[in-house]
């Protein structure tokens, strides 16, 4: 069961699709042996990256089942919902089938504080024992938590394990979250996503790791493990090699077939394809994501990875 | 099915609960039975008004057989839904049930008339022969849907037979589509939701009747008709008899509640059970709507209704 | 000074133009005496329906030493602005011409109510002495206030000595706010708007009266002045004679330019020009005010108005 | 006078201010200086990053005189207001003064092609004969402009001569624009924002230039004039050599504090202070921007920068 401890890498997973849409059962079975080979200690499926409104009910069940029983590591399942019923089916069945948690982003109704606790108020108590991941990405779902509003959320619902944090910018915030603890709050797991942009800087205020998708995780997992041994200027190092690509994947809308294609092109995925409805890469996007990944691979090669 | 020469009153219907939260089956067969009584030409269940985000996938169709087997007008079925898989699923399983047509809204993260009209493209798509009605609600959707995109969407889709119109100011809409039907564009069904706020100039700009859920559906039907008949006065005495208990119902979020506990006085549904999460009405709303009611019902004797 | 003890009518009032589009100062003259002679107790100009954002800001400083001169009750000024510098050049401007205060409705990139506490306060101190009007109004702000955030607002800013209340369902917020101050808070005066829609309510559960800015004010000083007198039914006969006109008057948008038709129509204003841009009435919805005011004349008449 | 073959870099200049909030004229001139010697061919003054709202009328008019008094290139005065009385009062004073062009960005309740199109066909009106830049920065705004809407504008309006791009995603719609221009429509002048955090792939795509306010202002007029000199494997290392600290400098909100930080420790202006009410930087973001600003200087000597 997921709880405040967890650490590392737990990589967003893509849900890989045939050409002609069906879900491509054989790509996720390699998708989880890659992300694991390059250093995940956990994975997270069904989020936004995942294409979990295009699924069908049975077949975002399916996915769960594939994923927990392929994978060693511990598997996050989002249950954002617009209503709390559909959060409740897929939330039970997920932790039934054998995930470790759950995650939940707020809808894009909500206004105020007191409307931010109360949801999550609600959340907690529909997901009975499941833990969940509180999801802060404003930036997607148009809803600004406050630091308060999570401190509240933490010390009123014990099933409020971590954070996956995404406010941008929110350095500051993962600090204040931190002296919060310090002083004596409960300290939950924070994991960061915003794609890996700030992951270095993010290690430095306090976070435990990462929570993206970035198509290269053993980026993550390379620069939360050597910053953790205490080199510094090796993780700046390589966060700084891959940046180029991190910024460019990050593109909002964009980055998820940016990402598939990247998967592809290493062989993870069969195909990039993504369910309609669904954007194609142009010619001039394959070609930068081209460019980009061989300087890369140069820097890479000049400190040895 | 339904098709574009669809006219009169569809009521907007609520789904009764125990309460302890429990669909009440029995209050929606007496629902159903009230609703045709005062006049309904059709229901439209499963809208934002009939709490469908707090309904399991199983209740939803349960809910639509129940209503289906009981009803000897058309049923609309409303599907909106943040990805057009759950869409697809419960259209299709509403017209397998013998649901005559399904409701769509935009998703609010649409920005441009190019997104709009290409969601209503996949939308007609993946709903394939199902006959939809386009929900134009930009209070609640967020998005502004001009009057040129309806008309493209109408001529691009066969299946777009009916206008549920409640912009907001939206007469001048209403004129304009009719303008452009009278100039050879295919006409569709306009029904006006807005809680009846405007139905009287509704009808006078061209649409055909009403598609909401105001408490007192029998308003909806005899200013429907009565105009219909010519009798332009007496479908305002009408109308303006009503007019305070229309406007007090139509607060945004407290509408329903207040809509659940007049049917609840009226003896229509059982209790006036909103599902969780779900606001109680305070104890000084509840007089105001008593006292909307005594006034309302005398006006009505005074007109012999 | 407004105070906190303000209470009666509060006209919004328009800024009449002439065809060209120049300031027609004779028709404010007339706007003036007009509002005052039905009941107003004070003035509210250069709001959201006084057009303010197409003034220039000398001709704002004109406006108000113009209906300063003129007007024998107090006068509040409108000075939101997008940055403090403009808030402060009018505030100050507006305070030493004679305004009695000032209104500021907060700017729609405030998202947590810690965010909205922060901008009172900075506008406090900006306006330094001059007693200030927080507009709530989240359906054009898209900014919601919570109750708590008011209360905080009023306890820290000693300035606030009123609220243009109109959220929207707002009357349980009404009944909240004078829960607190007899609970020993610190009471200011509570005027409503949202068009006058529930004027009614909003008296019964504790309002002051109304700032809004309805074509025919007298309504607003009747309704208030007759139920202070204790006179509910009457009070309510009135209010419901012209309820039709305020729900078509209350179309966000369309309702100055409806408002400024029908003061020209009663000879208040020579002219219903809106200044560029601004949209024209149609032929229909002049139809539609034309009747509606027939209607409300007949119903005046039979209660002796 | 600004006209469609402006190109290079548009530096996108701060407002300085002195401790007690003061403009600091002194740091104006030197920023300018310090601007045009690192490469500007163009300065852009009183926009976003200029704190502009925070400036009475008088002072915004100042502070053009004195950078025009001051500049040997030509500058774009941001006169977005949320009227066009006031956008016009600036922007003819900016025209009388000596500015070779405005900027206008679209207000936030623009929600369609065609309410946006209308609010630049008056923009052109109101502003008579300057020339302007449409400013389409949909993160900020709010408002997503189709690339469809640009052209039309384009096509309606002939003083419209320049884009200040920075949609986000944005790289096809220059593209887009650029086959557009080939295939024989007007081409104007696009120059890019978003901080400077996709130069190069812009440069790449057919943009003429950066307009954006990053610190480092010669890492633009470099990238630009190596890309067009055609060397891109060295604009490329130049362009990378700065990401990590582009990429921090992006941060919403925060990236003109830290711009302002930036330039203080240059010694281009005297005071990094924001004017009330504005964010100072922690400690801890200080500590991550030296860190950065030191690998930055290594890597740029590494390239003999």
């Amino acid at each position: 069961m997921l709880n405040e401890t967890a650490a590392g890498v737990f990589t967003i997973a893509v849900t890989p699709f045939l050409p002609d849409g069906a879900v491509d059962w054989d790509s996720i079975d390699r998708m989880v042996d890659f992300y694991i080979e390059k250093g995940a200690t956990g994975l997270t499926i069904l989020g936004m990256m995942g294409e979990a409104g295009k699924l069908t009910a049975e077949e975002s069940v399916e996915v769960v089942k594939r994923v927990v029983a392929r994978s060693s590591v511990p598997i996050v399942v989002g249950v954002s919902a617009p209503g709390f019923a559909a959060m409740k089916t897929l939330g039970d069945a997920a932790m039934d089938i054998g995930a470790a948690g759950v995650m939940v982003a707020p809808p894009g109704n909500l206004k105020t504080d007191g409307q931010v606790l109360n949801y999550y108020h609600n959340t907690a108590e529909v997901l009975g024992d499941a833990p969940f991941v509180l999801q802060d990405f404003p930036l997607v779902t148009n809803v600004v938590i406050p630091t308060s509003v999570i401190l509240q959320v933490v010390a009123d619902c014990p099933t409020c394990v971590m954070l996956k944090h995404e406010d941008w910018p929110g350095l500051d915030k993962i600090s204040a979250l931190r002296a919060a603890s310090d002083a004596g709050g409960r300290r939950i797991s924070i994991l960061c996503g915003n794609g890996g942009l700030f992951l270095l800087e993010e290690m430095l205020r306090g976070a435990d790791g990462a929570m993206t998708g970035f198509a290269y995780p053993e980026m993550m997992a390379q620069v939360v493990s050597t910053y953790q041994s205490g080199d510094l200027t090796h993780a700046r190092d390589i966060f700084d090699a891959y940046m180029p690509m991190v910024r460019y994947e990050a593109q909002p809308g964009l980055g998820l077939a940016i990402r598939k294609y990247t998967l592809a092109q290493r062989g993870v995925i069969a195909h990039d394809t993504l369910r309609k409805p669904g954007g194609n890469l142009s010619k001039a996007t394959k070609s930068e994501v081209d460019a980009i990944a061989i300087r890369q691979n140069t820097r890479l090669k000049l400190l040895g990875l």
